[in-house]
């Protein structure tokens, strides 16, 4: 017998929606959609844009999951920390009315502990039962299995972005200094690389060009750093690194292994692979964490 | 129905025994031994001695644990990284040698994983899930449990000691610049504090002298850096730290929470406790994790 899932991911630009069927062990993408978020409408208008997406897909499915891009208290369904989302979001309710609007509970989770899910189940991180991810993208996400299992601990583990690489580093937003989020993310990578975004940044470093590679090259050693905290700590079976960051290859991967090959050489070598879902992972991963929730 | 575990601890100066009794899910010690390691009699006549201790119990166990101060593999049972022990212990025999001797296989277990495991049942981490352990002695070892159970990934997951702390500070054993272990270590304090041992250092900071003071204050820094990367990746309900070093008390407790606080304020606040158990916690822990293998 198989069963449907629906999976959506609310994020600060689309908002993204799985249907995933699972049978026996088997899993399968059977449908996705998109449409932007237009967050600046407000909490309310996006909240109703994710709902009508949802609809667009085919019914019939027995369990709902929903990816957000933050924190949020799970037993209350609302948010708590979503900087990434336009307007007033904490506090808010969001599994309620979102559960309500689909008839079925909606098991709320973070969109890169979704994505991690994803490939743990159909991706790079598939038959592994350790895993350590990292999301490299407009910030550093972060998810963490654990006997083939997300990982949560008291609700967000994985938020390996606020490890600090550089402990007399900038500022970052959550009130520490020199976190990995602040000194590899999108934004300070294309600062770096002279380049207007992290995609033309990525396509100058593929290309060749020094000053783009060394942008690349910093914002890997550091993500190498923490890994090598994760790695020490864990001795996880594998490392799968996703995000738009991860787009420049080589440049970004072989700086990231140098440097954690340098500060793990209590651990054995644990490889470090491009996550493999792309864009509608975190979508599929809702749709997992709500299946198997 | 109870039944009756050994647990034998083999550290760098001393070897100790316990055995515990588990009946359903209450577990306590009934008996504990010591002697000394005579390390420098080499490997042969410091086995002899484990088992010669552990022929000092009463018999009657059915299971057998045994404490390394290192690392091995766990399936030949042969020591692969035991630098406190004199001797060459690389490639060694161990596990299978003792067990021969005990008459039933021996489980062996990094001696700090197995203190975390006996704190975990019995002592500061009793009813935590998920636990993060630091034992600060002659170096700085670790453990880590999730799910209530001891987390070993690859083999040694827990080498908090090896947390780069210090991304461009001294030379570490392991090959790494600036591990916690370096900058944490019994020797390294003693030395700042100007003390000839940890333990006349520590008096020294509780009867208030402002350099020992100091030098355990650096180190609690260091230790809850460590401990935050530590806790924004798995988010623990509990932390507990053991070994020498922390009978300075407040001195290092109070800068390690507020480094701890500072770095990994995107997590909540994880209460930091004392070990519990005391000198026998790695041969209980060996006894537990015999039992539990």
């Amino acid at each position: 017998m198989s069963s449907t899932h629906l999976g959506l991911d609310l994020g600060g630009t689309n908002i993204k929606a799985a249907l995933v069927e699972r049978c026996g062990g088997d899993v399968r993408v059977v449908a996705t959609e998109a449409c932007p978020t237009a967050a600046s409408e407000g909490p309310d208008a996006v909240l109703e844009r994710v709902v009508a997406l949802a609809s667009r897909l085919t019914s019939g499915f027995v369990t709902a999951g929903l990816a957000l891009p933050g924190h949020f208290d799970a037993a209350s369904g609302t948010g708590t920390l979503l900087p990434n989302l336009l307007g007033d979001w904490v506090g808010r309710p969001i599994g309620g009315p979102v559960g309500s609007a689909l008839g079925m509970p909606v098991a709320l989770v973070n969109d890169v502990r979704a994505l991690t899910l994803a490939e743990l189940r159909l991706g790079a991180g598939r038959g592994a039962s350790d895993l350590v991810c990292v999301a490299l993208g407009t910030g550093v996400g972060g998810g963490v299995a654990i006997g083939g299992r997300l990982h949560l601990g008291l609700g967000h583990a994985g938020e390996i972005g606020h490890t600090t690489v550089d402990p007399d580093g900038p500022l970052c937003g959550c009130g520490n200094r020199g976190c990995l989020d602040r000194m590899a993310s999108a934004e300070s990578i294309a600062a770096a690389a002279g380049a207007p975004t992290v995609a033309e940044a990525a396509a100058a470093a593929r290309a060749g060009d020094p000053v783009a590679r060394a942008a690349f090259a910093r914002a890997g050693e550091y993500v190498g750093r923490a890994l090598a905290g994760a790695v020490v700590l864990l001795w996880p079976e594998r490392i799968v690194v996703g995000g738009g960051v991860a787009d420049a290859g080589d440049a970004l991967f072989e700086p990231l292994r140098t440097e954690l090959r340098r500060r793990a050489c209590v651990a054995p070598e644990i490889p470090v692979v491009r996550a493999e879902l792309g864009t509608h992972a975190g979508a599929v991963g809702a749709a997992l964490w709500g299946a198997e929730a």
